[in-house]
């Protein structure tokens, strides 16, 4: 990289490390910078810090927030009989894009991964399970992904809460809405069936 | 965005600002941030002023540089009777890349273009013929875009300097390599015609 000044190459490392940016299109983001308003670039700079700052772990479900007890688990009107719980924060961002679920999170911070040496203690569930002590709650949903992993996850989770007398429940997965049959794969189709309803 | 804390949803509202990145893009990498290491954040935060900072325009070309004269100006390695012109620093990276040139560049900052109010004494031809009355040059090679624009400027330029008794040549336009017929559109199908060699 001798065609770069340092402090150029150095911007375009920085911004390849993140997620889906490669080598060219990290190169786009470093001139786009050098060209912007200097308040501009001072304003992204400032906004990373001020969000790695700020932003921490709610302490009753775990998702991001700038206060100690996250929007949603301090409003009143959410459904507190129902948890929700995700993966990652970033599951509860589409969850509520949907605008279909009313009730409370409960963001795991991972799934069981034996192969990862992840075990059940390292993520959020015995937190899970002292919140159903709590807090008056009838149902929990599990969304983990449907992955090993996260089929795993919430198999062990189910296991720990049904004898609490707490109801567990699992979202669906079929076919995506708008998605066509013959280009999903034979796990997918094979859940869609034995998850038909009856019209 | 009711979804996201402040400084989370301030955060991917600087990072869709960025070209390419749209909101979807930008979450991701705004929750890849918050999950980053401090020192991390704090690298790439330092990354962006730093740059903005220490790159400025190189005295003699235009090209952005750390140094007061650009390493390619100051080299002394480089065939000090060819000057490049192209529009922005990026074509410089391209264009050394392919290896090919080994002579000097000069950075136009733009093309002439009335429709946007741009006029020959917005973009940097001034300081190309002054190059061209100090420094022995014997060719310049105009390397801005085959747009409209970049067309205008190229003929422009090749009018103004063509009277000095400097040799203006222009890149070749064609078929890319590796490239299908019958993908290309006919002005450029029209200009590899034109620019046919004998074999």
């Amino acid at each position: 990289m001798d065609y770069y000044a340092l402090p150029i190459a150095n911007l375009v490392d920085q911004f390849s490390k993140l997620p889906g940016i490669g080598r060219k299109t990290a190169q786009r983001l470093a001139f786009y910078v050098l060209e912007m308003d200097q308040q501009e670039a001072e304003r992204l700079s400032a906004a990373i810090l001020e969000a790695k700052e700020k932003i921490g772990f709610c302490q009753v479900c775990g998702n991001l927030t700038d206060k100690p007890i996250c929007n949603i688990c301090s409003s009143h009107n959410r459904d507190k009989s129902v948890i929700c719980a995700v993966q990652g924060p970033r599951d509860i961002v589409a969850m509520e894009r949907s605008k279909e679920y009313k009730g409370l999170y409960h963001v795991l911070h991972g799934t069981i991964s034996p192969m990862e040496n992840i075990g059940p203690q390292d993520i959020r569930i015995k937190e899970l399970l002292q919140r159903l002590g709590d807090e008056e709650v009838k149902e929990v949903v599990i969304a983990t992904n449907p992955t090993v992993e996260g089929e795993a996850t919430a198999m062990y989770i189910s296991k720990l809460i049904k004898p609490l007398g707490v109801k567990v429940t699992r979202i669906a997965h079929g076919i995506p809405v708008g998605g066509d049959l013959e280009y999903f794969d034979e796990v997918t189709l094979a859940r869609a069936m034995d998850n038909r309803r009856e019209m």
